[in-house]
């Protein structure tokens, strides 16, 4: 068991008069406010104006306070709980965006006696987490299952979580899960996936690219702004791991609530990943323009798979020239640059969708070929 | 001038390529885009499944992608203009949260050749802000002009920025701006203060703490989660900073753009803020409340003023006591405690809205008094 402290931990804080549970979600923000069927006066919300109960759409925009304060709504709970049962997890913890949920969840796992063992490709939330959470860091070579063996065999840290993106937003590639989870449980690490680009895209379902090689990560970490369509995101994992969230998340703790009217956006598609309708449009999609490309004499990244489609040009001058030549043959790329990319490895970062015309994409292989030759 | 540094480092930005700037905002996202009024086939996206353009209420609930990338909307252009224009600063740049904000700008704006001074009373994000700097930081008693003036006098480090809440949530107080902007303009260093609570609340047209204080911060930080009761948050200034931290400022950089939906609810919120109705019945409320506490023998925070209403009990045990208490009697209020305030001062933390009923508030006085006597 790769998180065994967080209970202690949970009943320290609680033995302290300081643990946090969720209390039973409200209806809605406002001055007055519905608690388990009883009407009360709010007087604990930031919603100084009371315009935090004004609609927008189905739902409402504001949630008016930090979740643990007066801002834990039913929109919220129902979404948590959505999530985890499609997940196949217990527990899920709603997030601002992807860059406070890696932040949050990994300075609230980590400290000074952490490592962390890192892929040198993970997304900057993952190091900025790692750095906030004064962890030790091992940034080993990007899908390099070897040296993370060796990072974490030599390891003097009790406390170990090994990070990694489940399908990497930048080369389009995905890690070995099977061999990292086997890594873990070797060495006592907890396994912490990132899951943005994967969910939707990757997995029976849509679940992700843990999912798809049937593995179990210790966190799972996913976005809403992506394959959902939305923004915000999540942490999901055992009750204790999201508990322990709730309590020492600082991105969390101190971020008024995810609007209602996201998390109930989010809870209505999530069919729509599950049923692999649009994710089968999505691969045969970008097997199509992959194919394509090829024909065209495009060498795109190796190892990439799946709807992120890298053309790495080196100079971002060369990147940024070959986009705006783009443009003007009626093709929205952006060039990749550092910090988005390592140095020396500036590109185009082409990614296909589930509802581009086939036609298009024909069309657009020819451009991009002309556009880096 | 205190941010003196920035056109020379945006020079260099651009002297190696590595310059971004806001392109044309597109209309919406999907796998189709309109940029500069012509219809492309959109490459860069991470919606993937094209889900993003399916509509919440007025507006879309997902930019799709980063706002440097493909995600950068006229909702969001629109707002960031409305906001600087009421705050009469320059330029504007949305942020995902007040957490994100503060952690972007700080982290960007310092490195280890900063000083930052920062108010004891803080809010969280400044404090992970500062740390994800790795800039030095001197800690300052709250409010404590003289302590401020002593390690700006101190510091060897050229880069200086004094970082404050404008009104500080768990205490209910503001700092003396006039004096902190002459020790800035004094010492060479950047104000940064902290808006979250005070827009909508204080200062002309509920500009804020710096407003009603006739003082222009270098940087100021809002929110559009508290009076405006929709959600994110943003950072004010020169363009400059804005460019700055539209390059630099990593929890931006790497999140995904605020939902037009929230950006276009904000937008229509801003006449609300401005025509200072709901702002002078909150504080006709929030006078109202802290008469009938004092009447009823209830001692709030000494410096406490407006709708936060601090009343510190010490220990977290009793705290959480009297809010359930307050339940039982109908009153919605939140035990604050560590690591929210300091250790020995957690506190009923009450907040009055502009729609709470007078009546209502008469009646909370008496019921408050008995759970905290």
């Amino acid at each position: 068991m790769a998180l065994e402290w967080l209970p202690a931990a949970i009943t320290d804080l609680d033995r302290t008069g300081l643990l946090r549970t969720p209390r039973a979600p409200l209806a809605g923000p406002g001055p007055y406010v519905e608690l388990d069927g009883r009407r009360l006066l709010n007087l604990c919300s930031n919603d100084y104006l009371s315009l935090a109960a004004l609609p927008v759409e189905s739902d409402t925009a504001g949630a008016g306070a930090s979740r643990l304060v007066g801002g834990h709504q039913r929109a919220h709970a129902e979404l948590e709980q959505g999530i985890a049962r499609w997940l196949q997890l217990e527990a899920c913890l709603l997030f601002t965006s992807g860059y406070a949920a890696n932040v949050g969840a990994l300075s609230a796992l980590a400290g000074p006696d952490t490592l962390i063992v890192s892929d040198a490709q993970n997304h900057a939330s993952i190091v900025d987490g790692c750095r906030l959470g004064r962890a030790r860091v091992a940034v080993v070579p990007h899908l390099d299952l070897a040296a993370t063996a060796e990072a974490l065999r030599r390891a003097p840290e009790h406390k170990r979580i090994v990070a990694t993106d489940g399908y990497f937003s930048m080369d389009g590639d995905r890690p070995d899960l099977v061999g990292l989870r086997a890594l873990c449980d070797e060495t006592g690490a907890a396994l912490y996936v990132d899951e943005a680009h994967a969910l939707g895209v990757y997995g029976p379902e849509g679940r992700g690219a843990c999912a798809a090689a049937g593995v179990r990560p210790d966190v799972l970490v996913g976005t809403l702004g992506k394959a959902f369509g939305a923004a915000g995101a999540f942490v999901a994992g055992t009750p204790e791991l999201v508990l322990w969230l709730w309590n020492r998340a600082r991105s969390f703790v101190f971020s008024t609530g995810t609007p209602a009217a996201l998390a109930t956006t989010a809870l209505r598609r999530l069919p729509l990943l599950r049923d692999g309708v649009r994710t089968r449009r999505l691969h045969a999609n970008a097997a199509s323009l992959r194919a394509q490309l090829a024909r065209a004499g495009v060498t795109v990244l190796a190892g990439s798979e799946g709807p992120i489609i890298p053309v790495v040009l080196g100079d971002p001058r060369r990147a940024v020239a070959a986009a705006e030549q783009l443009a003007t043959r009626g093709l929205f790329v952006h060039p990749m640059r550092p910090p988005t990319v390592a140095v020396g490895t500036s590109r185009l970062r082409i990614t296909v969708q589930a509802d581009h015309a086939p036609s298009d994409l024909e069309r657009a292989a020819a451009d991009i070929a002309t556009a880096v030759s």
